[in-house]
């Protein structure tokens, strides 16, 4: 028995479908603005992907390329202004930002009911106190998967590995709140954690977000648990090739494992899916029509595991 | 070999003799508003309590008592008042409040840097992202309580049962946190855990916080680990006399566990005391003389165990 594999890809295609007809049905007209400072070549590639997955879904996405040498003010002023704009309904900023801003203030300064990457402290508090508005894309596109082939998470074990501002960190939170598509047991472990081979050996779930390649094996997984893979490393392989790796070194967890979600293809599409699901959500809330459910809801409905 | 007792009473005591010292040495004046709306017995009691030791160390407190009905926007505009006063570091709103006001709204208006009680939810934010500011006062007394008794918790593997706002969800946060003072690996587990006894009996440190009397006994916890006793709860005994007891049943833990925080005498002494450094901290900020340190290590530095 091989591990069955977690589709990411084909599940943002599903929740990207949903977006556009719910967009269509209401007549909606989101607003996303994308603002990247410098031309670090990753965060091209990046911004281009969420600019182009707006799009498709009907998201009136606009880019905004703003000089390396932008000071910290410049930035903090145009997001001000963003902030006042009723026709953006999501202000992101891609990281890195250089060294001259602080990441820390940009995200302080983004109106917290349209900070769709989730990284507003107040947005980041909401969560910790168990009513989260706007969570992180990652975190949530975690959620949706594990929904959407109905692996069990409430009163199960779930060791999430890695504590990250963006990863680790909200989705243990996220994971263990009392809600009927959460309410599990959870363990964080990080580097400096002893021992935490014998916590996966025994947990139902695995999310691997440590950020080192193929650290986790099949030796450290419980028969039929499921794992997650949020890491995504470039490495060389034989004969100077590159491979893309995750954080699960897939060859040994596939024949132990109940599920896996594969690098690329796993939850890497969904980051970006869950923004959208995040912009959506904020442009129904302003117009009104998000109804009685949050953000996190509305998630799971586009993933269309409401039901379960 | 019975477990060496956590004492926070006397933890408490030298807390509030540093604090003191510290008081006249910098010759501060911190300033504590104490508001209670209405006459509920127990608040009366916490609400004196908290007073009396204030004053005790040189803290300014008042205590307002607010009429049963008064209105939300009443409370609201008082808070207001108090967080543009200069000679107010700390604020805080004894709960439960009656009915017709939302505590989540109160907690959402005192101004973060006075908010000694950590629950406003940018602060709660800010400890979830890593950078902790002004924390609830449980859970930094849990804290300094084991810093005091030297209980390693680095990689140490803690489980925390019980996922509160103000204890345990918090509490599992700071402890997991990347600091020299935290770093441990850190569970949740809640009412809807499935065999949550099989982690604790692997656990070094419990934490006992899930409010149900005597619900963990010495067959849930290993040989040698430290437990800290979070509930408190009067129930009736033999012969119509009530006892004191806590969430951990003392009689059978105490042979098998290497460390007990008794009930009372353990955490609840230690939030008072904490509530104490958190205003102090917020007076020595507002005259510009806290350094480097954040509230945090301030605590830590009161219960004088920084240099272990």
């Amino acid at each position: 028995m091989m591990a069955e594999r977690l589709d990411g890809k084909a599940l943002a295609k599903s929740i990207r479908a949903r977006l556009a007809e719910r967009i269509e049905r209401e007549g909606l007209r989101p607003g996303l603005l994308l603002i990247r400072v410098g031309e670090d070549p990753a965060s091209v590639v990046y911004v281009g992907g969420k600019e182009k997955a707006s799009k498709q879904v009907g998201i009136a996405s606009r880019v905004e390329v703003m000089p390396e040498s932008t000071s910290e003010s410049a930035l903090l002023a145009r997001i001000a202004e963003a902030n006042e704009d009723p026709s953006v309904h999501g202000i992101l900023v891609q990281l890195p930002v250089p060294k001259q801003i602080d990441p820390d203030r940009i995200a302080e300064a983004i109106a917290p009911h349209k900070d769709v990457d989730g990284l507003h402290p107040i947005n980041q508090g909401f969560l910790t106190l168990g009513a989260p508005r706007l969570v992180s894309c990652t975190p949530l596109g975690v959620l949706a998967l594990l929904h959407r082939y109905e692996v069990p998470l409430s009163g199960r074990h779930v060791v999430v590995l890695g504590r990250s501002q963006i990863v680790g960190r909200p989705l243990s939170v996220l994971l263990g709140l009392k809600a009927p598509w959460a309410d599990a047991t959870v363990t964080v472990c990080h580097s400096r954690s002893k021992g935490w081979e014998s916590l996966t050996r025994e947990a139902d779930v695995v999310i691997a977000a440590m950020g080192r390649p193929e650290a986790v094996t099949g030796q450290h997984i419980r028969p039929g648990a499921a794992v997650v893979d949020v890491g995504i490393h470039r490495i060389p392989r034989d004969h100077g090739k590159d491979a893309l790796v995750g954080d699960v070194h897939a060859e040994s967890v596939e024949p132990v494992a109940g599920f896996l979600s594969p690098v690329p293809g796993g939850v890497g599409p969904l980051t970006i899916a869950l923004l959208l699901t995040n912009t959506v959500y904020s442009a129904l809330a302003s117009a009104g029509k998000a109804g009685t459910s949050g953000p996190v809801e509305f998630a799971l409905e586009m993933a269309d595991v409401t039901s379960r």
